[in-house]
């Protein structure tokens, strides 16, 4: 442990054990010792002084004299008094009231199956990185590492039809780190953004936080509705989606979408969260291959590797890039150099396409499972429906009990739930299917309907 | 491989081979195949699709007749056909200028000492974390995970004097994340800050990035003048003087702080880079410990730990950090949790105190090699100075060469320079030595001095 707080002057008028008398009850005063901690023993402290021993057993015992120390025999010298000012006094928050322990089946969508993830391969991929001293011994590329780079080039026009070269791609850790860069480098773009709000509160939090304006956009089953009273200088759009839980955009939206971004020379931010975990039917490719000038494209791994892994890349088109390259040593890349280089082995060597493959062949049969078991569990009034990127299924209940206390059984019932809300006098539920092994599923259903239906029986 | 792109409708009116067809030369007119790339074998492809062997095989020879695919005997067929419309119509950005390959000996800033760090001991906490599949395949706690907010709330209080609970504190990926964040919280606050402008481009940037007016400060060698007349609401401080590369706030002119934060209801940011690693002298605490209600308090480990690790934690004051939870949901943690975890236990465990031992022992040993190897190759009317947090020597050096053409000699003769700037007609170079091992200083030093004054001895 480190007393940087004892500091003893041999050259001071005053006597040493005073200083060192000091210099503890200061210590306990600023709260830098707490109650119940151990202080060094007489001789390491002297040691690390090149004090006497006596100097040191005088300071102590006059501070056990006085109470601020307390002499527990064959173990040491205690702090033995509170703080003078402690933090007490101040308003803390209140703790978070997260407490998941409860929890037998998640049906929130904040998980993956880690069956699916090659762990030991990652591990590997990791611990290679890890046995190379010069590499994480010094800070990574602000832009991102280039091998990753150039590993997502490649990876993103081969799955999504993305047309990116490395210099184009920025790395960061998460969808809104990277969307506060864009912000930053776009700020003289207009300060207005056009959305559909209310299915991606972590991107509208970032726009707030800019003082950017949102002007809110209607949708439809194809997607957002443009019309030309719409004046935005960006539009922000989630073209498989993923995000709203349905269908990805028809192609003649998207030449829409494209024609009226011209017309307005307003950028499109596509958040391509999910867009390669379809299963059903194959995936669409990104808008950003109709229009890489205009098309600023994100994608994360979070639902196709590990969430714990905080790895996402946006593809600028080139005059962004180009303004990015000029001020980026006033940017610290936040995605850990470790887990970016593991990340390019991964990719490079095809683990992530075959890790694809396996997750879209599991979510497959699994949101099988949950329809079958959703639909058998639930009664006939009830839709049910498979929304495919979003890995869950969507059940609308008809119920006069209102969501707060359907959630609050749920959860007394150990069932976490995920996204809900209220419309025409349904109640919807988002059950994701990502975090529950398919074999207990069945069991997880029943459980949930039994919570949530307890009225309609009675 | 994932041939997305491949998809063949039996129900269609369209021939399957020409759906095929269509297929491939849509996918290379599009980019998703480039020149060169292999196509799957025919066996494969017709196993994968459902489809004969004719007809897999009808569509290769139909477009490698027409010159989109090379039938390469043995081999397979692969991509003739650049794309139609390819990337090199876009203007791409320019290369990074870059290349470090030439380095021999970096005196900037952007290393520390490998041999310092126990890196065996850091793979071990990563390893034990990467061993738990349900750790890492669930996203982190918003705020960061608890067990590292404990340890942190333990080492800050011990080493910095901080006052905090782990309720106070914000993990996130970097200075620069944690002052987003906390732009965002305190918008309200005032859209202007206090700052000494030119020694962190980083921060000044997130502050243009929100749209803040910075008001400039001066300083004189016991850091920032504050006068009455400064009108702002937020203060951006470094105590620990390491980025100015000078002395710790003296405790006279941190009351002063105090009370005109007080008088002007002021927010202070206090930025403790590198504030724990003094070695000649004992570090002085942090100011948050005299006023934890109105400072922010950031701490890092790129210099403790490893700079590709991206940790740094700031701690909040109770109704800052009330604000925070209540929004936190809108926030995506962006350190990796696998890297919080370990750094949690190497920290309970004692870890990063040892190292701290043992780096400022180190880099006291070599702040002297390099102060004596500097002051005995540059001539007597060269400054030679030690600036200890910032891990560097600095010398003022007479000479009318330009800035940029010394530090072109000194990359041609293989010395990375960091900062270096002109003032009273004297030129700054500040040498980091945390990067170049002890033994190999004086080489270096008598290869910059000789690259540095080529006309003066001529």
């Amino acid at each position: 442990m480190l007393y940087d707080f004892l500091n003893v002057d041999k050259s001071a008028d005053k006597l040493l054990y005073e200083q060192l008398y000091d210099n503890i009850k200061q210590a306990i005063g600023r709260g830098m010792l707490k109650k119940g901690d151990k202080l060094p023993s007489i001789r390491g402290l002297s040691q690390d002084l090149g004090l006497s021993r006596t100097t040191v057993e005088t300071a102590y015992d006059q501070l056990c004299s006085e109470g601020f120390l307390t002499n527990c025999p064959k173990r040491g010298f205690f702090v033995e008094a509170e703080d003078f000012e402690t933090l007490g006094e101040l308003l803390l928050p209140e703790k978070n009231n997260g407490d998941f322990s409860l929890v037998k089946w998640d049906f929130s969508t904040t998980g993956v199956d880690p069956s699916c993830t090659d762990l030991k391969f990652w591990q590997r991929c990791i611990k290679d990185v890890l046995d190379m001293p010069h590499i994480i011994s010094s800070y990574g590329e602000p832009q991102g590492e280039y091998e990753l780079r150039a590993a997502l080039c490649e990876y993103s026009r081969r799955v999504r039809g993305v047309k990116a070269s490395p210099e184009m791609i920025v790395i960061g850790a998460g969808t809104q780190t990277l969307l506060s860069i864009l912000l930053g480098l776009c700020g003289d773009h207009g300060y207005n953004a056009a959305m559909e709000v209310g299915f991606f509160p972590q991107g509208e939090q970032i726009f707030s936080d800019f003082r950017w304006n949102i002007t809110p956009l209607r949708a439809d089953k194809d997607g957002i509705i443009l019309d030309e009273n719409i004046e935005s200088r960006m539009l922000f759009i989630n073209s498989s989606g993923s995000i709203r839980g349905c269908a990805p955009i028809p192609i003649n939206k998207r030449n829409k979408i494209i024609s009226w971004a011209n017309h307005h020379d307003s950028m499109i931010i596509e958040d391509d969260f999910n867009g390669e975990l379809r299963f059903s039917s194959k995936p669409v490719p990104a808008l950003q291959g109709m229009c890489p000038s205009r098309v600023v494209y994100i994608g994360s791994f979070s639902k196709l590797l590990l969430p714990s892994v905080r790895i996402s890349y946006m593809v600028l088109p080139p005059e962004l890039a180009q303004r990015f390259v000029k001020r980026m040593q006033n940017y610290n890349q936040t995605s850990s150099k470790t887990e970016q280089l593991a990340l390019a082995r991964y990719i490079a060597c095809g683990r992530l396409d075959r890790q694809l493959r396996r997750l879209r062949k599991a979510y497959g049969e699994k949101a099988a499972v949950m329809y079958n078991a959703v639909r058998a569990e639930f009664p006939s009034d009830t839709i049910v429906e498979i929304i495919e990127t979003a890995l869950c299924v969507r059940i609308k209940l008809k119920t006069d009990t209102p969501l707060e206390i359907l959630r609050k059984r749920a959860e007394e019932s150990g069932c976490r739930l995920g996204k809900c809300r209220e419309k025409n006098g349904l109640k919807y539920f988002y059950l994701s299917f990502a975090g529950i092994p398919a074999d207990v599923i069945p069991k997880a259903a029943a459980a949930l309907s039994e919570a949530l239906l307890k009225d309609r029986s009675e």
